[in-house]
């Protein structure tokens, strides 16, 4: 037995959108700058944080400065020299930041995806 | 009785965000569209839309044949000449797109100022 399927096309409306956390209503952080916490924590380099971004280093150094100057604590700390050569790593405040922002992100995606399914256009 | 208030100076953290309606990935309504056609139904014309919103006839005329192309049925009519001189005015669809995405946006608004309470920086 065939089974013949009559589709009409029709058309897939989706909700999108994009979320941030502002800071006295400056950008603090968003999925951009999350990224490159994550590229930091992964390479323990702004550097080569900034390479796997493809980015610049001072783009990279900016997006950190401006985070860490608006945090109480910083969210990124860099240890100049000793017996490991130094490095920079992510800090508990940096770690907490990419764990909210991902776990809002993860809510607003079921948000979006719950108002996807009530459009009616 | 005089009463001090000790204050801590503490960062206020705001869950911010945009959100648009896509259409098989493509940009289909989001706030400014939505406002263009608030401003086409105020004023019947899509010329004075756009003095009021400070863009080019061309670019008010772009978005309304992006957002008429995407949909099943057109979100702006126009009507040449006759009695009433012609015009241009919103569909039911029309319409129908500014309620739904202002209702949509009332909900996000409720969604950020939930999540902005939640937020532990």
């Amino acid at each position: 037995m065939a089974t013949f399927t009559y589709r009409i096309s029709r058309k897939v409306y989706k909700v999108k959108g994009s979320i941030w956390i502002e800071n006295d209503d400056v950008a603090f952080i968003g999925s951009g700058r999350i990224h490159l916490l994550e590229m930091i924590k992964k390479h323990g380099s702004i550097t080569l944080a900034a390479k796997a971004l493809k980015m610049s280093y001072r783009q990279a150094w900016e997006l950190v400065n401006s985070m860490n100057t608006q945090s109480a604590k910083p969210l990124i700390a860099t240890s100049a020299g000793g017996a490991g050569g130094g490095g920079t790593r992510l800090t508990n405040e940096g770690e907490q930041a990419i764990k909210q922002y991902r776990a809002l992100q993860k809510r607003f995606h079921l948000f979006n995806a719950r108002e996807s399914r009530k459009l009616k256009l």
